[in-house]
């Protein structure tokens, strides 16, 4: 059973809008090795798990039930950069588009706009939010999903997941300083780096030695100013169970790191913080909520009860 | 950010295992109206939420994050249903296949062999467990989800997509008496119906007057014996909202039921006890976890810490 | 614009029920060279026809436009082909599945059961209808649809369209006896060869000689019974337009046949009369319609009008 | 059976080739929501209707015949959207590209070119013309169709369907102002109107009461001035049967709106006069139709016979 | 540059067709994990190899060149499995269905026909003939080709590949006992371990210990009668290079075994002998090669030349 | 069974990197009527040929092994058009994005960037190189891939599918003047062409003769200077059969040519001479292939051995 809290699992710093930065950060949220792939694989391992390997499975549980805290946040993060149409200034009463005027221009990516770089359906299909597909517009798919039921293979496949993530979102951090994408992008670069150390422990303990390939990729991202204040709490070597019935994940995640390069794993037993989720302006040129005057004062009357 | 507890919100009914049945119940895991949509589609329908109509954000969000816990529970089922090669005996340190034998032939459905309408992934993909597919094998896509960002238009599609739901699993209720499926179906015909409460009780506070269209089907499910006693216990018409720091779902979901019929929905405060999670066999056969005697050793050496 | 008359295009025989047949016949409903296929292929390469050439345009067109009423026969036949769950004799106001029943069974494909080599979906999606699908499951896709622009190209596509879906028809007609598909696949034998002759034909009048290649695939379909019928109406050497109108599709589709077999072809201008639809039964089972006693009598109400 | 007329359901108006807006458009012909989707789900609906209820058999027939003529419609605008590669003036028997010259530039949306937002297919698979695809570049699937065989059910899922579609279309005249586009879009958010009144009205008739939410999104479109000339002739409160041998339509369409504005509803027995369609020009650059002056000659022979 | 030898690269055992066998197979032809995927994924990694670690690029260019040569056995091994229909033993003049024979019956996979499990498209769209797709239906797809770029990670994924090939291969033998199906499915399975071998030992190079997990799975293939024969031959220790122009794979691929069961790697400087390809019969009841009496003298005569 | 030479079929001219013809280029690679498709479609009819007449497995597997070398060079085309992040002057051991640069930035085809038309992909999921998917950026797909058996519709296909692919590549030379895309663009125009006399010349054999109708599209290709020079080679006319053990092809590919133009078809025994293969540059901007100095030195031994 899953519970939830209103919160974020990290901030996202505040920035202008960023229509491309938007569509580019959709590879870490619906792509092939993004969030909702890493927390559906994990979710699906950890159902059918075969054995008594209890830390294992709860190891790949933890990891899977942080992921869904990743979803919200990288969806979070691309409706931020997303809203607004830069030309709309109406009021909630006007009709947006009266009188022929073309608020949302700036979806078609044309030339001499000031668009380019962008998903059209973020403004057409979606109400300026975030989609389940990747930064080509593929949309998410279950084939994406790898669970084969081998322990060794499984955690094995983790390893390379979790690497390519961290791989993709290094990318990422230098295809746009916006400060909004930044924020996420660093914070997973980090996660990322916590999680390649879960597998790659666990597969320590059946007794491979990593030597120096890892972190993959093999890079000092404490260059990357954003990226080294997360790094100096030793976010990288941290890791939350989200259990609130306890968990047996810190049987394998403690103690020297597999990167071998002389820090330690620690389990934390307390969640992080969290930061309060803001309420998304209305968009009346989407028509999102789109209630009418008379309509939101029922809504209105039921949010007062 | 999410949370996790290993329990079950539902129990699931032993009874032989069933290919044919696990692959029929994928339509509800992995199926274009099944869980993992449902999940998705109020996932992101919250995520992506726009103004300040809280209560609104939070029943979708509340029945959002319950229906991570039915992807869990369907998922365990399709596992029990499929678990086990019949003409497998073999212990865990023989070589399954040795001599030439074909203990997982039951996988092709070959005529005269017992088996027949199963999904051969389920046994050559996977290992006996859950697959991110539908009944028919097409992996899940995130074409499905549908959050259109206008709140009357999300609320109805989200009733039609219960509804859809209940329909499905009337049909699959009809399509087997295997104990293990109809005690997940039974319980999901139950959900489905409170979830199809809450979306169709929310456009009655926009002014919607159902009639007696609902719920749809329009059936008297109280006839299946396994419905029957759920629906004694009034689960159709209760809602828990899976927050640990409050939630506002009960200024809409309460009162009379849009239903018509009389009833009253109550959101409860305290969620269900749930069931323990039984941990599933090793299976030889799929070399699943596929431990050699010396790795496994290792492993339960850490499980022993 | 286009219009509509309910009336099939060709007879379809009764037989008993056969799902295997059913799911056989999606191929030519929804498969990658079936008659939504032919449909879609025409109706674009002529709204996109470029230059004046208007009479390929109108053969085109036209044979498009017939496209249309062949999904219709199809996709009906396929229906009578599904229609029945062979252990359901329920009332119309029962509950099927009443204390535990199991009427749709047979969409499970289980050994024993007397059922196999069905799409479930036929019973579970669709209300024992057809869908548009292939016969292994796959949806229909709009990459499908050809249209380069070029008219020597796009001629000699459809012919190759036309000859592929006339060789699947072929082994369809072996595959099954049963009366009610083998009316529909006979039929659709003798149009698709109608159909390469139109396009053999426009490509005839652009300078090439088919010499003795056609039709394709190169066997005497009136050594089958059904087939013979209707060669010996000369269907397959005639053309309606299907235009209100007029066409100008008579200046290519005369003359001697592309085949050089001495035939003539025929460009007729009356449609063919036509055979009534009749209601599908309701099924309860699948809740289709599904409308209560009271909902019913509303219905009734206003079709009494 | 189906039959055509070669005129189009409404005018286009001639402005400028914007492949952006083409491109954009094309969520309306193939999208999710589009035109090929409405007319193949109401299809699909009435192939396998079930029971007597004949009026509301020929309400969704004859909404998806007309549905045909729109996919005519959004296709042929698109195609004028498109037609033309702005540096090239050469003449018939010129070759394109001779000399090394990049007629084709346009296509590759690079900066500096004056294009951006466009679908190369348009250019390099098509010859200028609409594709089966949406605005992200999808091809149109077969599982977008939904037909559950349930009349309350495919009543809410086309009434939530027409929505969308009108939210879209709303959407789409916000992006841009091509006259050309804009007909085709105001037109459509007319229609859908219309549509979206004839499954409320049907739900009605099963005993909804829709209140104020009606129709969606809940906006004024006679704001937008292309939309209100449309909205003048009362067009959203009309709808043709498109049936030759007559139709119960009326039965259900007709009396006051659904949306409860005090306008009524009304069945035309006459279908609209049409606009007759032009010729395309032929397009060198993209070899379409592509005869050589000696095969040309033979076309033009077959014209004037 | 690529050139080719008409030989396969291994025996093809003699049996009995069993199209549900020729179906389980297609999973190591056109699956996620299939031969088309290493193939594809080597040789574009070795297209778009960066930077002057020649022997890696030989490495994995040498093996992808192999897997060309694996696509053709196992689609002939499928070819062998899924040839002849059991009913039909026309001549070739023969017209097969005359008479309202269904000589391909066993396509539909009807109960009671002695069919099951088999895919209707290896009759209906292929004439008995091996396709691009898994043994669940699904084409096969350019989304499982995995490239990024990073030495290590690809190695590492590539090591994955191979493994998680392995574990279905000895699931298929565990499913049939077929010796055309066992022939192929064995020589498989020991060169899945070459290649196992192949990356683990690059990345041995890189530093990495594999302790005692590998191969994977981790069991004794050489219970299996058919693997041991192979294994003797000690041909899950070799690699030929494929290379007219000489090779440096040796650098790599050599010394002890990353298994680190004492035993020692060796590239061979000279392919296998191969075995010759042997003329598939004509399939009248399929129209392949469909050639009238007439037809096939002239392409007698050309053969004849 | 198939062999390698590191060389490529044709010369890559250099100049400026240009990722808009880059992800122009992709649908000759991994679009529908690409290079990977006409290799697989040939080498599975070749596979799969039913029937004792060689010259045209021969016609059809020669055609195919020389795809798999097309793959090869449009592959690395693609890789020069992408290589090089302009801002990126870093050296090898630096940190690309350090300090929180943007070195990628192009990757987004944000305006005034001096980027637009890319595919994010190629920076973001590879490393600036080729990828199997089209210009729009669809994965490819097995279902591509014709093969009915039937030899006619095979070649008819094939003949199709050629003129297709060369229609596609004379736009595409229509659409940038890049050199290196030009070079091979060229040399593309001209092979199918001569893939189009192959496949024509076979059906010629079978007793169709084509006119005037070929090639198509049925423009004066020497009219582009680039292809100019190839044509003046006759390499249009040549077909070299790619088999190290000989070959009947010649039986077919000789003689006056089908496309009754004059000239003479010849099969040459002798392969092209090929270019050699450069090393792509390091991008450590991509981390690739992402070595530590620590870990190169490894690297840089293993090559010096």
């Amino acid at each position: 059973m899953f519970f939830h809290v209103q919160k974020l699992i990290n901030e996202i710093v505040p920035d202008e809008p960023d229509p491309a930065a938007a569509n580019a950060l959709q590879e870490g949220l619906g792509g092939q090795f993004g969030e909702m792939r890493t927390m559906m694989q994990y979710l699906f391992q950890s159902f059918n798990f075969r054995g008594k390997a209890q830390p294992y499975r709860d190891l790949i549980h933890g990891v899977g039930t942080e992921e869904i805290s990743h979803v919200e946040l990288i969806a979070t993060t691309i409706n931020h950069l997303l809203d607004g149409s830069p030309r709309y200034n109406g009021k909630a009463d006007d009709i947006p588009g009266k009188g022929g005027e073309t608020p949302l221009e700036i979806a078609l990516n044309k030339p001499g706009t000031g668009s380019g770089g962008g998903n059209i359906h973020h403004f057409l299909v979606g109400a300026q939010g975030a989609m389940p597909v990747d930064s080509a517009g593929n949309p998410w798919s279950g084939s994406y999903v790898y669970n084969s039921g081998n322990l060794t293979l499984d955690l094995l496949y983790n390893l390379m997941l979790e690497a390519t993530g961290r791989l993709q979102k290094c990318r990422l951090y230098e295809m746009t300083d916006n400060k909004t994408a930044r924020s996420t992008i660093s914070y997973l670069i980090v996660r990322d780096q916590a999680h390649e150390n879960a597998f790659a422990k666990a597969l320590e303990t059946l007794g491979v030695n990593w030597g120096k390939v890892l972190p993959i990729p093999k890079t000092d991202v404490t260059k990357y100013p954003e990226v080294k204040k997360l790094m100096d709490q030793n976010l990288h070597n941290q890791q939350h169970h989200w259990r609130l019935d306890g968990s047996q994940m810190a049987k394998i995640f403690s103690g020297s790191s597999p990167t071998n390069d002389g820090s330690t794993l620690e389990t934390t037993d307390a969640p992080p913080e969290g930061v309060p989720v803001t309420d998304a302006p209305e968009r009346p040129e989407e028509f999102s909520p789109g209630l009418t005057p008379e309509l939101k004062k029922m809504v209105e009357q039921i949010a007062s009860m």
